[in-house]
């Protein structure tokens, strides 16, 4: 956890009848607005595209992960340059390349919400989803359980503090080995996503067909979305799933299990890419 | 619990090596679209204000609470019907009064976001929080911390199931004696609020300011943000606050506590209201 993320707070414990002053942790929400400069016909346009309520940090990477798994862009290419506007720390420009015509059909649909989803505007997944850029692949990667039994252990051990507060969502990266590739925190668990996403596209290890998700909470359907957009065939929840989640995950062909723990867990979709 | 918030799903569940097929539920998760009709200068408009990825149910509570937390209407005299429309059972109808003008700045304030929070435009809590209709009053409740101990057991003697598929959240409302009221449950946190203030508004209960707010998770500042909206001054979570979450319950004069157990729980402001 970074300076910026965790803010101290004096609080008062109550315990029984018992009272103590503290100073406490909380994780930091702060609005984050991401504008985004590119050419049009009749000119450059620099406009706000969203704002997020966010965990302050790796805010590059949550608006290049943003803009790809929203299907704004479809590779780092794209981008020409990210900056924190520096008159406002909670606003980031991201300035497209100037032959790049952004998708930006997908903002209106996907962000006309307040909702902790992806969001749409239909009632079906065909309608709602993105559509991702990368194709199945003929070698299927697959995973010994005992893999994703380590998860949690192995955080530990790379001393991977994930969360003090009890505030913030986890997203992290592991190899199908179980080993620890990068881990992003947020107050909103889709900013982990994006982040951690954004970084991988940004270093240009897109797409994570051979990586496994581990997600610190819930699978909703906007997260597999999201992991679908980067490629990922594989993930894994210490939460439930919601029913489109498990529909999306199912018809994107991804492995989808939840609730799990270090000797289980329950597979909602893809079971073929797990070994027991 | 009610029929379409639980779908019921073929799983696998792994214990070490072990495989079982079992038929087990999850929480349903559609998108729903609230549409609003009112009178304009140019004439009778309707469309679409926002989609929010919800579990179905209560539905014309969630429209009517969106639109009231969100700072749309001012009350439910504003409101003439609420309808699903019967074409599409994820769309939901709010007509206005002829002579109702929506506040409709908001919308492209808050809704211009993929965030699980209500949001905002701007990095202040002053530019983005809505304005609350109620003032604060002259007698102000408190309440015995016991009662606060009590609610969780108190949600158990009423035979309220919260939740079997750990995919939902939930929002309850207590009197400030710890008598439950009413509630509701969403896979999202924000839905489940205006879901139980949308049933208030209807009812002619508002403003809560004599309940007590009882959230099964996380607070954040959309949350605290809506109970602001109600007139809720006592919010009681089971989770952890945001930063900007403490933030507004100070400046709103919210007693806001957290990590909430049988005997103990953090206070984050307005401890003035709870008595040891």
């Amino acid at each position: 956890m970074k300076n910026g993320q965790v803010e101290y707070i004096n609080i008062q414990k109550i315990s029984g009848a018992e009272i103590t002053e503290a100073n406490d942790q909380v994780a930091v929400e702060e609005p984050l607005e991401i504008q985004l400069a590119y050419n049009t016909a009749a000119g450059r346009l620099q406009k706000n595209i969203a704002v997020t309520m966010r965990t302050p940090g790796n805010d590059e990477e949550l608006a290049a992960g943003f803009l790809f798994t929203e299907g704004i862009i479809k590779d780092k290419e794209a981008i020409q340059e990210i900056k924190q506007l520096s008159f406002d720390e909670n606003r980031t420009l991201v300035t497209l390349h100037e032959n790049i015509q952004p998708d930006l059909a997908n903002v209106s649909r996907n962000f006309y919400s307040t909702s902790s989803c992806g969001i749409c505007g239909k009632a079906s997944i065909e309608a709602i989803r993105t559509i991702s850029y990368y194709k199945h692949e003929e070698h299927d990667l697959s995973i010994n359980a005992s893999v994703l039994y380590h998860l949690q252990d192995d955080l530990k051990k790379q001393q991977v503090v994930f969360e003090n507060t009890g505030g913030l969502h986890a997203s992290v990266l592991f190899s199908s080995e179980g080993n620890f590739i990068m881990l992003r925190e947020d107050v909103g668990r889709h900013n982990a996503l994006d982040k951690l996403i954004g970084a991988a596209l940004v270093g240009g290890e897109l797409p994570l067909s051979n990586c496994i998700l581990f997600l610190s909470g819930r699978a909703s359907f906007e997260l597999v979305q999201k992991a679908m957009m980067a490629g990922l065939k594989i993930i894994a929840a210490v939460g439930a799933p919601s029913s489109l989640a498990v529909a999306l995950a199912k018809e994107a062909g991804i492995t989808l299990t939840g609730f799990l723990r270090s000797n289980r867990f329950n597979i909602y979709s893809g079971e073929q890419r797990i070994i027991l």
